[in-house]
């Protein structure tokens, strides 16, 4: 069976979305929802901000309530028949978020086994024939073939193959097999 | 640079050591500290006192307190001159053991970067060049070179090139480059 590995924030989970709602409810801006869709937030925010934002993100229970992404929990268990589904999520930088991650997880994605969860720095640790993940120096560090998940701080990017949807995901890997 | 990497438990750890005097002191037992060197707890105790350390494991700060094995500290900061180092350590069977773990290694071994920490469960999804680890399924599941680090648990293993001190690791591993 052919390894798939999936990231988790801005893959699986919306990620994106719960910091720019945070954005622009506690923090004092003019930017509004559309800026957030079209460029990044280190492209946007000021490194005051990010560094608040930063701290925010390395509270324990930030991530433990974060939304699914449309379409990611038929999508995977479908996908999960064909192929041997792995998480790999990149959170030493926050510690605090191991378990709330993992917690995360269990609760929506119960069909992964916890054998094929990986929390790491570097995704070039990761040894799998697929890996779906947002940043582009993910997929640059990664062995097997990487597919770019569209997010604002990647639009520019061409150097990978691209899915904006878990439809997208869909069709492509079960095209495959 | 070539990638080694490293397991935490009974290879960079004395987790059976701390185990040991676990069961010797609390639990019931005719059993004495050399038939613990010459066995696996798997083999030796009961399982309903494995369950009983299983138990003991999953509890915050087990993992905290555990002795870094001897020259381990002096060996992984020489080879670290000559290879890319990671730590693979299998910590989703006990999810409350990651603060601990990686609280672990960030004092004991800070010139390991946080990047190059990996919590995973199945140890194939480790790409590397180099596996130093104390189970066979590890290593029997690792796409590069495994390395056996001699454990009670696993004296008749005969398939793996085997170390048994840190000095037989660096001898090992600076004889190489």
């Amino acid at each position: 069976m052919l390894r798939l590995t999936l990231d988790m924030d801005d893959v699986l989970a919306n990620t994106h979305e719960k910091l720019v709602n945070i954005v622009l409810s506690d923090f004092s801006t003019t930017l509004n929802k559309e800026d957030f869709e079209k460029k990044g937030l280190r492209e946007l925010l000021h490194p005051k901000q990010l560094s608040r934002l930063h701290k925010i993100m390395d509270t324990p229970g930030f991530f433990a309530d974060i939304e699914v992404k449309e379409g990611a929990i038929e999508t995977v268990s479908k996908l999960s028949s064909y192929y041997n589904i792995f998480v790999a999520t990149a959170c030493m930088e926050f510690p605090t978020s191991f378990n709330d991650k993992f917690a995360w997880l269990r609760k929506h994605f119960p069909f992964i086994p916890w054998t094929n969860i990986v929390f790491c720095g570097y995704k070039s640790i990761i040894h799998s024939d697929y890996l779906i993940d947002d940043h582009v120096r993910n997929l640059h560090a990664f062995d097997g073939q990487g597919i770019l998940f569209t997010a604002p701080h990647n639009l520019r990017e061409t150097a990978y193959k691209r899915v904006s949807t878990w439809s997208d995901v869909s069709e492509l890997f079960l095209h495959i097999v």
